[in-house]
């Protein structure tokens, strides 16, 4: 579609240097297959459990998107006016999914369950593995009025299902509820400094407990509260022995009895949901943000890469486009951070040992009539296996050395001795190893030896 | 992720109007759905072919993206400043992969295959059926130095595979060669004049022979050119014909006769591989854009629907990036407008026949344990089944609307009476037809009733 854009050409060139502008990540073809490959997957998970596709725009108006937005959210933001009209770039998917669930209220079903797969811009500071551009990876489930509890207890299945499937095996699933947390401030009398407290309690992994303390001290936390919210927040045992020990605590609040009544009942429904015991576990310091989860909460750590932080987190929030609609709608969801994943996972070399290609064939013709290579380049097609033909006039060996970069693992040899016997040679990219086919072989045959 | 973003909240909220920006197109979920599966048929197709993917991101340094632009170009972009960088966004996909193979021209294995599947955007006037985001689904295949003519037979093959794929039969797929209209206008001296000679042709189709007459004369076109041109552009015939008698025409002109050459040798090879001859058609009125493609072009056309224009356009080109380096890199590519399709396909009501759902099975739980409900769903999964446990409390009449109205084929019924006898009632949402199924049925059967 090059065509509706004329260029100017000047005698005198003046090269421009090919570059990509920082904090975008742009992946040579080996990773992008990679990076595409986990992006499939993920998006294979989220439609087995039955969740709808969304795609927005990536331009908003500034005023719809930014209806909820304040402070440091809008410094990063990439805005601008375009003729009269204040644009700006999305940062999130949860904005838009608002924004789309108010917009077509009347014609969703609800429960409604979507999936988005979307890039989003944040223009933070530059830093190693922090990207102004980035994928991010949302399922919610959003109710009309009301969203059933067993909802949030599914969430952690699918995280699990999707980290399987990415190859994982020792990783947790961390859960929580802010309706304990909150409940527990307000039987400290302690309501108004909540924010501040989690925001120290989120810190602990990080700082450690002391530190914790001293932060607590300076926002004027009585010593006796600092203590009870450090005997909460390290209650320590099985799933089961966390929660015996909270309903233990005897803390006279409503808002923490609901909150503990709903983890039991989440925990509970996790079993269910045929999430093995030792990939989930109750861990009371997450708060995940500070105003707008409500009630269940979720951290996803790779345990033998704690440092990676959260790979994927979420949680149930009680009303989802408040600031488009009266309708109330709750709605519980997580988010994976593919681009910062994948980079993370790159750089401590996890992923690409395996280094796969598109092409499962490079058929080599060795003559000038391509009609036998071409027809037996469909038949593999035909069978889903992919094929390229190498188009080019090049000596065996650079051709056996394209396929070899490219980590084609078969190659096909056709020249005129084979045509001649209607064979062709195929080979093996990585044991070196060669065989003969007949170009009439069957199906079969050709599968068993290109798929295994 | 969207703890990073700390709300405002006023006691007053005033709801702002939740709505999407005009020339943005936002899918419902059934549309969706059908969007998608479009573009993925489009995506497996270039890779069965052996493209290799690629994602550059959406903003890029102005300076390098408008390297080339100029004129009606620049005025479109969505441009803008942060902080002290000039930013623009891609408005297509064919500069960016410029850039792309002059930085990694190292690294990369020539020929170079890539697809890329993309959002792109122009602020164009809004119009009915324009588009100021949209995707654009690109192959294009780069040589270094040189790229041997047998490529540009296999993009009209791909391109056939592609909306075959799709469900259409009757297109056609129409080639020329740039080097045959240059170096007509090379011979008749009018080479000055060939990009508004170009211009008019390409309108014949719209305006009509006696419109196309009246334009060139205003170009000052001597009227014996003029009648030249018409006999040469109205040569008729089948393929054959056609190359014969462009060979007839006795042009003593070397473009010319490359031209006619290479469109021989083109159109030779589109056989090989493969391409049904009531697919394609030398059309000698095509100029596809006027200083860019230098070779073969292409359009391609649903024959019912011609007012749709080219739904697949492209050609050969001598040199990418000339803008950021000195290699010479020579290529061939095809793009197909992806939104503006669906949106015109959708409007005539071509693809919303047969609603798809994501979901293949709703199960149905009229109890309070899932346990089994839950098994069942994870068995289902597990053999490729998408299925959706109905997590709420309705009756079972607003479950079953909610099914009907989602699309989703089946739906399993699991209650009281069902857990205790071990089975299930499977019902077909479209013929209404129930089953009672045993909830120890092996897969074969299973998946024989939900995938037919």
């Amino acid at each position: 579609m090059v065509d509706d854009f004329i260029g100017r050409e000047d005698d005198i060139m003046n090269k421009t240097e090919p570059r990509t502008l920082s904090g975008f990540m742009e992946l040579l073809p080996e990773e992008q297959i990679l990076f595409d490959q986990m992006k499939e997957k993920i998006e294979n998970t989220y439609k087995k459990y039955g969740f709808l596709p969304l795609d927005t725009p990536i331009l908003e108006l500034s005023e719809v998107l930014l209806a909820k937005a304040g402070g440091e959210t809008e410094k990063q933001i990439y805005r601008f006016e375009k003729g009269d009209t204040d644009i700006s770039m999305r940062f999130d998917l949860t904005v838009p999914l608002a924004k789309y669930v108010a917009k077509n209220y009347g014609v969703l079903s609800f429960p409604f369950r979507r999936y988005q797969i979307g890039k989003v811009y944040r223009g933070e500071r530059t830093q190693k593995g922090r990207f102004r551009e980035f994928y991010q990876c949302d399922i919610d489930i959003i109710g009309d009025e009301e969203l059933d509890l067993v909802n949030d207890a599914e969430l952690p299945k699918i995280i699990y299902s999707i980290f399987k499937d990415l190859g994982f095996k020792d990783f947790t699933i961390c859960i929580n509820n802010r309706k304990i947390l909150n409940g527990l401030f307000e039987s400290l009398e302690q309501k108004e400094a909540s924010v501040e407290i989690l925001r120290v309690i989120d810190k602990i992994e990080k700082i450690g407990k002391d530190a914790v303390i001293e932060e607590l001290s300076k926002l004027q936390v009585p010593s006796n509260n600092i203590s009870k919210i450090l005997q909460f927040i390290e209650i320590q045992g099985t799933n089961d022995e966390k929660i015996e020990k909270l309903e233990n605590l005897n803390i006279e609040n409503e808002l923490f009895k609901q909150g503990v009544y709903e983890l039991k009942e989440v925990t509970k429904n996790i079993r269910i949901f045929g999430l093995p015991e030792e990939n989930f576990k109750i861990d009371l310091t997450i708060a995940r943000g500070l105003d707008y989860y409500t009630g269940t909460v979720y951290e996803t750590f790779l345990n033998s890469y704690r440092e990676l932080g959260s790979i994927c987190s979420g949680g149930r929030y009680e009303n989802l486009a408040e600031y488009y609609t009266d309708k109330k709608l709750p709605g519980v969801g997580v988010s994976i951070g593919l681009t910062r994943l994948f980079y993370k996972l790159n750089e401590l070399n996890i992923i690409n040992v395996n280094k796969k290609s598109i092409a499962d064939v490079l058929i080599v013709p060795m003559i000038e009539d391509l009609q036998i290579p071409a027809k037996y380049a469909e038949k593999l097609r035909n069978i889903g296996v992919n094929t390229q033909i190498y188009l080019g006039q090049k000596k065996l060996k650079a051709k056996m050395k394209y396929a070899d970069k490219l980590n084609i693992p078969y190659v096909i040899v056709i020249g005129e001795d084979e045509v001649q016997n209607n064979n062709a040679k195929i080979k093996n990219m990585q044991t070196g190893e060669e065989k003969n086919i007949s170009l009439d072989t069957n199906n079969e045959e050709i599968l068993k030896i290109i798929k295994g």
